[in-house]
């Protein structure tokens, strides 16, 4: 994850600004305008590393809109404004309107408006997106406390699981998951609701691992997966843990709270540092990786 | 200018968005956020299409920043925060520090922060920028009236020139304008300016010619030039009208007003339509086209 590496050079150069939440430190940054707390964020796609095979061009906008308001659901952040810089290949006129009608029915299930973008020209099909929301209180990673459980919104490693069959051969129709794999949808409700009562919260569109440490790390915790489901993955891959625990492109949310009504409870927070996995009375140090784009 | 009729789609799609100044209309988007009148852009640089030859890690991640910045400046906003998704070819740590300290340095001039970004890779360097600001009253492309003067920050055609240089074989420290080239700088604190007295304003980032016609459409009027300097580009082109007129690469602000103490005379504005070079008695059409991504 070489991606982390130079994440920690953003920080070194920009974790200082004055805001809320500075570059580096969350899913998205928060800053005041004005007595609103906003929250900004954006995030690529593109077809050499985030498309899989088989996939509409409107289900590539409706990804590029999702994955930069899962950062902001993250937040527990109502999106507002979305714009993007998209690089096509060629001033294809049908692909491009497909595009944007990928984006434009996700933004209206959300409620955002379109405002602006850019139009460039690259090798290969690429989309920046850009994300404004409004929250009613500053949430990230830090701030799980021991004591406190973990959650999740939906059982992780549905998309992964269809990616790998995928790349085993499989079409699309014979995917179990094919709707979280091509029109992943941001947890947008949940997100907003989860930030009333959580202690920490981040999206899992790395890996579930990622962003346990992530957690663990930021609020200075150790947190121990004790119940990750897997009944769900079952005939459908050799090794489900694996795929639960390091697949990414699923777009939930991960949190930590001392009790919620929401979402699945897969783990526990205690003192100290680092991820393990319960398995009986065996503990397994759960390791820092997962979806990369390397 | 085929990027201009990809624009048509996406004002197609999302032109009529309940905001202030929606997708397409002009150099960035106009909303509101409380009481505060925000201004949002999006821009894209690439080593593919925008570095020059010789271009330094640092002066990339300037670019990135100016060109984003100057469509807040057309809309004479005060930049507040900027983001950035970052693709690299490799993880690359030392030419990762040298673009963001290019971003730092610039993003300080202007007071703006640095509060966030992504990091993706791909198989050339692209820097896609995102920038809120705040901005005073609106400014677009629409309110030129017959009788105005047009008016430009600077000479056009400096970029443009240097970029033909490159071109002939000349070496950097050859070029009359590399600092135009290498490190545009956004025209902010004009742009501020100018934004309370002028009738309409964007930047030239594409050409004069472009930008005029864009201000001539947009404002259901005729725009005369009448007065293109040209004598900073003599001794270096054969042609500083040509290079004047549809080079790009300027972060001038191209702005119409009756009368103004800030920039350059270069034209007027009349009853009717499409953009028309005066030279003596003749009158030459101006042709829509300048710097193109393709």
């Amino acid at each position: 994850m070489r991606e982390f590496d130079l994440l920690k050079i953003v920080e070194e150069f920009f974790g200082d600004e004055n805001v809320e939440v500075p570059a580096g430190m969350h899913d998205a940054a928060y800053v005041r305008i004005g007595d609103k707390l906003m929250v900004l964020s954006c995030d690529t796609v593109s077809e050499k590393s985030d498309f899989p095979p088989f996939m509409l061009p409107e289900e590539m906008g409706h990804m590029a809109v999702a994955v930069t308001l899962s950062d902001l659901a993250a937040c527990g952040a109502k999106p507002l404004y979305f714009l993007s810089s998209i690089s096509l290949k060629r001033a294809d006129k049908e692909l491009f309107s497909q595009l944007l009608r990928g984006i434009k029915r996700i933004a209206s299930t959300y409620g955002v408006k379109v405002v602006g973008g850019d139009i460039d020209f690259s090798e290969f099909l690429t989309i920046s997106g850009f994300a404004v929301g409004e929250a009613e209180r500053v949430v990230t990673r830090k701030g799980a406390k021991p004591g406190d459980n973990v959650y999740i919104t939906n059982p992780p490693g549905r998309a992964e699981v269809c990616l790998e069959m995928l790349r085993r051969g499989a079409k699309r129709e014979e995917l179990p998951y094919a709707i979280t794999l091509y029109t992943p949808e941001p947890r947008i409700e949940e997100g907003m609701r989860i930030a009333r009562f959580c202690s920490a919260m981040t999206d899992i569109s790395d890996s579930l691992a990622i962003s346990s440490h992530l957690i663990a790390r930021s609020s200075g915790v150790r947190i121990v997966l004790d119940n990750i489901p897997l009944e769900h993955l079952e005939g459908y891959t050799e090794n489900p843990l694996e795929v639960a625990l390091y697949g990414g492109g699923d777009f939930e949310l991960l949190f930590t709270a001392e009790k919620s009504d929401y979402g699945i409870r897969i783990g526990r927070v205690e003192h100290g540092e680092g991820v393990f996995l319960e398995m009986g009375s065996e503990f397994e140090e759960v390791e820092f990786r997962g979806y990369s784009h390397f």
